[in-house]
This record gives C-alpha cells, sequence and structure tokens, in this order.
C-alpha cells in the first residue's frame, strides 16, 4: 500500500489522480489533501478518501470545510503552515506536489528535506529553485519524478538505459494555436483566440504559456533539473498532433519516445505504480492508424521569442528563471484581462530580464525576493505602457 | 575484448558489422568468418581482420581463398562442417549469424549447443526451427538478440521494463512500393517495379518479401519467439517513412517506439555493445523536421494476403511456418524468373500450406524434411501452371 499526500487535489492533476487511487484502492491510499477555492469539491473528496489531515489556503476555507464535513475526524489545517503539514504528513510515502505558481515551492522543499519522494507537477518548483530542489533531494536521499506528459515521457525513454550515453533530449510541443500565424498578425489575436489550444484542454495561464510557448520553455528549464542535461542538449520540436510526448536521443543514433493518447492518467499512474505500470484498462489503446499522421516543425523562435527567453533565463541561471517565470505570470495575467496585446508578452519579459542584477547561487529568500520584484518590474512596464512600444 | 564470428561476412550485414568492428577496435576483435561466393572480398576481410578460422561454401571457394591469402596462417574451411567449426570456434563471445536462408540453421543451432550468444539476422533460423532455437537457448544458457530494425526496436522499447506488463508488439513495415496499388493492377506488376523498394536498399528476395508483406509476416512469426508474445498481441502497422522502427505497447497505455535513420549500423551497434552503446559519431542525427511527417496505415490483408498467410502458419505452429517459408523462396525465386506473376506468390503459399499434413513439435530431421517437401511442392504447383489459375 503506498500512502499519498497531494497538494492541488481539486485541480485537473489532483482529481485525475484521486481517479486512479479510487480505482486501485489495494494500492493506494491518502494520507493528506491541500485544496484550492473549490471547497465542495474537496469535501467531497475528504468523504471519499478519508485523509488523516486536510488544509486549504485560508482560514475561511477551512471554516467552510468544517461545516461540510461534520463527521470528519481529521485535522483541518490552513495556510503556509497547513500546506507544510500536508506535505511532511507522517506516514506519507508519495507528495504529489500540483498547486500552480510559488506556493507549492515550499511545502515541496519541505517533503524533500523530510525525505518524501514527491511527484512533480508544480512546474514552477523547479524553474524558481531547481538548485534547491536538487540539492534538497540529494541530502535526504528523496526521488524527484516528473509528472507531466513530456518529462515523464523522457522518464520512460530513460528508464533501464544508460543516462551517461545520452546525446539529447528532444522535447516535443504542440505550437498551440498560433502554428502557422504569420508574425504580423500575432499582435492582434484576441484572448478567445489564444485560449483555443488545439489539443489538451488545461487551465488559462498554461494555454496561453501553450500559445507563446513559453509553456516548452519552462519546461525546458525544468528537463535541465530533472535530467541534469546541459540546455545546449535539450532541443524543442513542434509536433501538433501531441502524441509523441517527448524522445531521447543516444549516442548510437537510436531515439526512445513515449507516445500515448493524450490523457494525463497515463504519467501520473506511471509515477503513482513506479517502477510498476497499472493496467489503465478504461482507456483507450492508442491507434496510430487513426491518427494518421505525426508532423514535426522546427520552433520558430522569431515569432515565439518567448522560447528564445527561456533557454537565455537558464543559461543565465542564478535567479534569471525565478525573474522570467514571475514577470510571465503577470505578463499573461494582463494579456488575459485585455490590458496587454498578445507580442507585449514577450516584450515585459524581455524588458524585465534586461532590468534584472541576477544573484548567483541563491537562496529561498532571495529566489522569493526576484520572484516579487520580477512581478513588480512587470506590473510597473505595463502600467507605463508598454504596449506597442517595440521594446 | 568481445571476440565475435560471423556467418556471412560479405553480404550486407556482415560488411556493415565489421566495419563497426573497424571503427572500434578496442572494444572488438573476430575470430571467425564464414564467406559466400564473394571470395575477394572475403580475403580482404581476411587480411584486414586477422581471424583464427575463415568458411567458405565449398572445396572450390576455400582453393581460391587460400590462393588469396597465401600468407594466412589461420585455418581455411568449407562446407557444412566448416560453418560448423566457425560457429562454435573457441572463444567466440557472439555469433552473428547473417546468412541468407536455411544454410545458417544448423550452424546457429550448433552455438546456441556450445552456449555462445548469437546476434540474428538470419531470418529463417526462427522461422523454420523456433522452438529448437529457444529450447537450445534455454538448455545453455545463451542469448539470442535480434539484428533486424524491427525486433531490434522492440528489443530496446523492452529494455528495463517489465515484460509481463506489455499489451501488444507493434511492428512497422514500410508498405513497400505497392501501398497503394490497387489490386486488379497488382497481377501485373513488373519484376522491375517490385525490385524498388522505397526506403531501405536490400537483396532481391527481401525486396520482394517486402513488397508482399511476407517479410512482415516472417517478422511477426520470429516477433513471437524473441519476445514470447502470442500472435493476437503482434500487430503491424505500415508506416511508409520507416522511421519508427518499431513499438511496444504497455498495460498503462504508454507506448515507447525506438526511431531512427534507416542504417543497419544502429541496430547492429546496440548489440555489439549491448548493454553499453556505441557513439556512432560517423553517422548523422535523425532529424525528424526534414522527415516532416510519419503516417500509418492499417495493412491491406486483401491486397497483402501473405501478411494473412503468416498469421495463420504462426497459429498452426509444428511445421506450418517452415513450409510458408519454404514455399515462399520458390515462388519469390519464381516470380524473379518471369515464370508466374506477382499475385500468384500468395497463391503458391496458400496452395502449398493447404496440401501440407502439418507435424507438431517437429524435431530438426521433420523441419528439414517439412522444408524440402514444401520447395518441391510448390515448384510442382508452379510447373503445372498455377499461373491466373485463381487459387
Amino acid at each position: 500500500m503506498r500512502r499519498l499526500s497531494i497538494l492541488g487535489s481539486t485541480g485537473s492533476i489532483g482529481t485525475t489522480t484521486l481517479d486512479l487511487v479510487d480505482r486501485f484502492r489495494d494500492r493506494f491510499s491518502i494520507v493528506g489533501l491541500v485544496g484550492g477555492r473549490r471547497v465542495e469539491l474537496l469535501a467531497e473528496q475528504v468523504r471519499r478518501f478519508e485523509p488523516a489531515i486536510v488544509a486549504t489556503a485560508d482560514d475561511e476555507g477551512a471554516e467552510q470545510l468544517r461545516a461540510l464535513v461534520p463527521d470528519f475526524r481529521g485535522e483541518i489545517a490552513c495556510g503556509a503552515a497547513g500546506l507544510d503539514r500536508v506535505a511532511t504528513a507522517e506516514g506519507t510515502d508519495l507528495l504529489i506536489s500540483a498547486l500552480v505558481g510559488a506556493l507549492g515551492l515550499r511545502p515541496t522543499l519541505s517533503a524533500l528535506h523530510a525525505g518524501i519522494d514527491v511527484a512533480l507537477a508544480n512546474k514552477e518548483v523547479l524553474v524558481v529553485a531547481g538548485e534547491l530542489v536538487k540539492k534538497a533531494a540529494a541530502q535526504s536521499g528523496a526521488a524527484v519524478h516528473p509528472l507531466d506528459s513530456e518529462h515523464n515521457a523522457i522518464y520512460q525513454a530513460l528508464h533501464g538505459h544508460n543516462r551517461a550515453e545520452v546525446k539529447r533530449l528532444i522535447l516535443t510541443a504542440s505550437g498551440g494555436p498560433f502554428l502557422h500565424t504569420p508574425l504580423r498578425d500575432l499582435e492582434a489575436v484576441s484572448i478567445e483566440q489564444a485560449l483555443n489550444h488545439p489539443t489538451w484542454k488545461m487551465g488559462t495561464k498554461i494555454t496561453i504559456d501553450s500559445s507563446t510557448l513559453m509553456n516548452k520553455g519552462l519546461e525546458v528549464i525544468e528537463a535541465f533539473w530533472f535530467f541534469d542535461v546541459p540546455p545546449e542538449r535539450i532541443d524543442v520540436v513542434v509536433h501538433p498532433q501531441s502524441i509523441v510526448h517527448s524522445m531521447v536521443e543516444y549516442i548510437d543514433g537510436s531515439v526512445i519516445a513515449q507516445l500515448g493518447i493524450p490523457d494525463m492518467a497515463v504519467p501520473i499512474s506511471y509515477i503513482l505504480g513506479y517502477p510498476e505500470r497499472l493496467p489503465l484498462t478504461h482507456l483507450p489503446s492508442l491507434d496510430l492508424v487513426r491518427a494518421g499522421r505525426l508532423e514535426f516543425h522546427a520552433p520558430d523562435t522569431g515569432r515565439f521569442p518567448c522560447l528564445r527567453l527561456a533557454y537565455e533565463a537558464l543559461r543565465a541561471r542564478g535567479t534569471a528563471p525565478a525573474v522570467l517565470n514571475g514577470a510571465n505570470e503577470i505578463a499573461v495575467a494582463s494579456f488575459l484581462d485585455g490590458r496587454i496585446g498578445y507580442l507585449d508578452i514577450p516584450r515585459v519579459l524581455e524588458s524585465v530580464l534586461t532590468d534584472h542584477a541576477r544573484v548567483d547561487d541563491p537562496d529561498l529568500a532571495q529566489l522569493l525576493e526576484a520572484d516579487r520584484w520580477s512581478r513588480a518590474a512587470a506590473a510597473e512596464k505595463i502600467g507605463s505602457g508598454i504596449r506597442g512600444s517595440g521594446i
């Protein structure tokens, strides 16, 4: 019996994980849950999985939850301390770290310091604090497993093979809705157009990041920390069908790829059961004949400068990736609010990165300060009218 | 230092193997060579790699060889006994079994009985005598590694994973030159058309087998013996670009594939170095962007009945696969001689298989007798004018 705790149980990764736990009750049980604003869903999860501890973001959420599950005998916590208590709850074998944003950083590090293995879906954890995560895991001996489909594909393509024989990693990108949109038309794309992702159903922030290729840029940074392969040996290839989830090329020219239907249950189940695979009989087999064709294009960093900026931040290291990530959150939110245009997103990022005084080998406080600074800097640039300024 | 002997050193697999040996002199040396009719090439190989023993098919070849390498101090043998002596030569770590046809059967079995690992490119060995090969390997503890690109891809896609978790094997087929040719036009295709393979450069027999999908049918039979997966869980998908060399689907829906440029140096090097990969810096990387698209079609057993016949022979087992293979050799040779039409090939096979009195659990003598009988039966049907008979 593997005992799981989940940071972000009411999100997409969290609910898919709990569905798998439900299907394999003989293999998994739930120790702790952290839910967001969907308190009714969290209450239902508490009733169904009977965790020892649940936490919400704030007091108010905890009150609401208590009212919804009056018979619950476990602990109900809240706030940063509550998240930490769930992440390090006694008896946890594997922490699913699936919060969105920097909120998940501290509890994930706490789990690693406590020697608890982490399955990581929270992109910001490695992007902002990759070096700290690696150090914490190395010190305690805890493992960090990738949950998202691309890194999970690479994880599978590396499994059993010798990592010293890797020539390069090849991350696939769907290319988003603007794969074939000319640069001159990108300036004027609408929020609705940017949210219309061709293959995956995801939240709004990550859908915009997919359309700008920033999502892939952040994944390049994650891949560096997950697999210890330098930036010049991490390639991105646009693959609109999202069937080849990613690939590894070895020194003999062999390329090992993981393919599958676009369903997060597959990569999540791989980590939940690891090193055993779970029989997902409720899912259809991949039908390559029906898919018909798989296409591959080179990413156009002229039209999608966010990808180039991510490589630059990764090469710079230190606080640069944290600054890129923080500024991007503000820029994307401003685009979704209609305050800036689509191509202003990379303009804001480039400008903030240029202004940033990088700190090398930062500690957590310095990273969080860089994050705070980058958000303020981005907001200021947007407030002072970066729109159409041609930066 | 890994010491190799090669059955079929002057063929395509043999010369590619020796090129790799030449590139990695610090890792490999040559104990024995068996060459075919290209005696001058064999002589050059003897001078270059200084084996302890060389064998040719017959006395005449041995005489010619002796004259060409007067300074050679090793042994020159010939005939069936010579092949056996090379296959079991003292000090051999790995035998490359790459003769064409049933000729390689006895020496390959001899090597396995002697506990020598075998790298298998000789299709007929497993198709005709799969059960005997498995038994010989199990008794002596010798390994049988797949050299051809499809089974090698599956081997790589299985490496490190749990074979009990395999859902199905997916063999890719190029589809050959007649992938889109309507059935009514297949009757009249010429020898030149059939020899015009779109992606791989191979000998004439295997090129015709590729065009009829019999090559894939024989590979399905081989896959059964290599990987112990029943016929109903071995699928074939037509993939004209020949970049995805084959795939394995696991019980969680994950598909692991091996991709690469169409160069036999890649699969051969994987077995030569196994479990280490050799750095093949002389080969280009796979360029998926340049390849542009990968297509997948269902095989049409209506137009390509040889594939269906292979599945039927595999399900029947016993002497049926040997009979299919023997009859196919005669039918293909007759097509290449212009004696029968293209669609007469499957007609001959179906008719011979129907007439065959299958022997279950055959020994080697019974298999060789079935092989002999099937050739005679096919020749008789062709001689009596099966052409256009609509069998």
